[in-house]
């Protein structure tokens, strides 16, 4: 047996006594582990700076030791995210239809838990507190496969969470740790059936495809984003600015933020000059079709190779289009079906525009930034969905459910 | 470029505009189609003799020959299918949620179709036309991929398909049928993401395995069913009797006819006799753990590899258990979370059951054959799902349904 698959067998095992648990149980171990997170910070802290000195010594970037850094202060807020779970509906059990056949049968659909979820992801620590916790409050097991850069903050991290299920008597093999940093562990964990329900890769697009590329066990597919903000013909300009620079720049390193700027010709003529401005003086590399070339000269030309990049960076596209119909087919060729917003004040256009682009969210007039779980309400998301099965968007509670059909007869036969 | 891929871009190519049908468009090439088949009857006829005589030549079964052969009068019962789809409620356009967040931003999220759909399946000529009504319903493209057996019969139907989309005003590119019939054809598919949003496998459990391990476009798996009955102590003998033996009987060559029935040894020690005469009448072949073997002395031990066989025939296990725990426990091990179903006088054991087996319907007291689109009302089914992920069980038009998230906003901008 490997490490792996002995894991996720462990898991499943303990999958019968999660389903069991009561919401009020379930709350309980939550705040648990909170309380385990904080009263265990000095440990964590210990751990994460055994990640942090390896890490700078085979030579990580600052942003990523910064990303992967530990404090008290972080802590508690990763234990806060826990307290908010906590505080959210519990969606297992929940009624989704009820009906009565004519031979008597009465059919109820509730939600049930998925059963086993693997996530494979990268550095940050939070990620595997922020799993748990969701896996937890929808009465799933977790396997979590972290990056190997994290290893020893998230041993840390699951050793105090599996003691705090312990002693709050849920069962703590429902949270399993893979330590095996081998590449392996992740390709082995992907033909997993029967044993897991269900793998959510988050992080980057290399480690993404890895997942949708070999996984038998069904795959949620979250995060690439490339997203457009379209500014049409009868945009107001201060509200395009508004838009497009807030897409852009506020959070650039995420997914739903910008990385090519759509502009209708009338619009460019009129204005380009006034729309770029502020990502000049903000530092954006701006990078453009031809006509916006002849407008900004001396910038470099955007080919079909920067349209499909997602640059999480201040980098962006620039293009002018003649209208709509060659926004909607630029987004159509080049977008990975995340966020796309137009910038109208035609009602016909915005409709038309958030009927015929195919994504998980369509914006008018507002800024693609708020494809996010706590932006919509739902809390705490376990990804953002970028495919059309099971769940599409920021993934909520419920996302992490499935249904069951519960029959109830009388000795009701087939004729 | 392949006949596969070639295709599949049509498709894809065609999905906006079938986006952009009306109910009543749809619904109007619903019905075109139904007449096109029964117009076209003797030209589908003419094709499947071909086929019939093809398979008949190469040693097809009868049973197997049965289930291809189309009539005039099969011909009727399919395209009254189709008119049954037009008279469904179209899921597209749904309102599934609706909100206002506290900065002024509208979110609504809406069923929207999945795009384009592949469906892989064996012999019958009926899943062809079923598929294409099921899809064009719900404003998804399908890329056909049927039994070699059936190629003539398919090819003359989508023909027809075709023409009456085309007449009606519907893209005919909506329906596309592969008619390579290799298995490199097959596995093409199964890799066209970017193209295809989902594969649907329909057949045996070969070609659902296949499809499964080859995949990397999100799959909705369907069919794999190995469905046990438990009769608690409880039981009234009467009612035992009625639904074990519509469960196996009725019809055995389905995904939701019994292939193990779990007997309380209280129950067994005073009616197993009486529970097992009904099938031994029919001429089922009983295959027995040692304690059935002592009652009924010549019948097969069943064992491991028995428990875990789907027979699709009149061939059933028969195993006495100590009680619910150890019929719980024989569902984990052996089910494939399809249907499984408790006969009990007892509401506690009946509530355990239900709750605790991990499977798309339980069923208290009911036989389960009602696993059914058409059983549950939901009409017209594309498969019955066995997976937990987008839809689990009977699969009615919702099933072949994604969402979109449409935000309005007034300028909006992310703090």
């Amino acid at each position: 047996m490997s490490e792996v698959r002995d894991k996720a067998l462990l898991a499943k095992q303990a999958a019968q006594a999660m389903n069991r648990l009561s919401t009020e149980q379930k709350n309980k171990a939550l705040l648990a582990m909170a309380e385990a997170l904080i009263a265990g910070a000095p440990h964590i802290i210990e751990a994460n700076r055994r990640d942090l000195d390896r890490g700078r010594a085979g030579g990580t970037s600052e942003s990523m030791l910064d990303r992967l850094a530990l404090t008290e202060e972080r802590i508690r807020g990763i234990a806060e995210g826990l307290r908010q779970i906590a505080e959210l509906p519990d969606p297992v059990g929940e009624l989704l239809e009820q009906f009565e056949r004519p031979n008597g049968l009465r059919v109820e659909k509730r939600r049930v838990p998925l059963g086993v979820i693997g996530m494979i992801y990268e550095s940050r620590p939070n990620v595997t507190v922020d799993a748990a916790g969701l896996c937890l409050k929808t009465g799933n097991c977790v396997v979590l496969r972290g990056g190997s850069a994290a290893i020893e903050s998230n041993k840390a991290i699951v050793a105090l969470l599996k003691e705090a299920l312990d002693r709050s008597g849920a069962p703590a093999d429902a949270i399993q740790l893979v330590e095996d940093s081998d590449r392996g562990s992740v390709n082995e964990m992907l033909k997993l059936n029967g044993l897991l329900d269900v793998v959510i890769p988050r992080g980057g697009a290399a480690l993404i495809q890895n997942v949708v590329q070999n996984a038998t066990v069904p795959v949620i597919e979250t995060g690439a984003g490339i997203c457009h903000t379209y500014i049409d013909d009868s945009a107001k300009l201060g509200m395009a600015v508004d838009i497009a620079f807030n897409a852009k720049v506020q959070r650039p390193s995420v997914c739903n933020s910008m990385e090519t700027l759509l502009v209708h010709e009338a619009f460019a003529a009129r204005s380009l000059n006034e729309l770029l401005q502020p990502f000049a003086e903000a530092g954006v590399e701006i990078r453009g079709c031809e006509r916006t070339a002849a407008v900004l000269p001396g910038i470099k030309l955007a080919g079909p190779a920067d349209y499909a990049t997602e640059y999480n960076d201040y980098i962006m596209n620039v293009r002018i289009v003649s209208g709509l119909d060659e926004a909607l087919d630029h987004i159509a060729a080049y977008g990975t079906k995340h966020s796309e917003c137009i910038v109208t004040e035609s009602g016909a256009n915005a409709e038309r525009f958030l009927q015929e682009v195919d994504a998980a969210a369509v914006y008018h007039n507002a800024s693609t930034r708020f494809t996010d779980g706590f932006e919509f309400g739902f809390g705490a998301e376990i990804g953002i969905s970028t495919q059309k099965l099971h769940a599409r968007g920021p993934m909520g509670l419920p996302a992490l459910t499935s249904t069951k059909f519960r029959v109830y007869g009388d000795g009701q036969t087939r004729g």
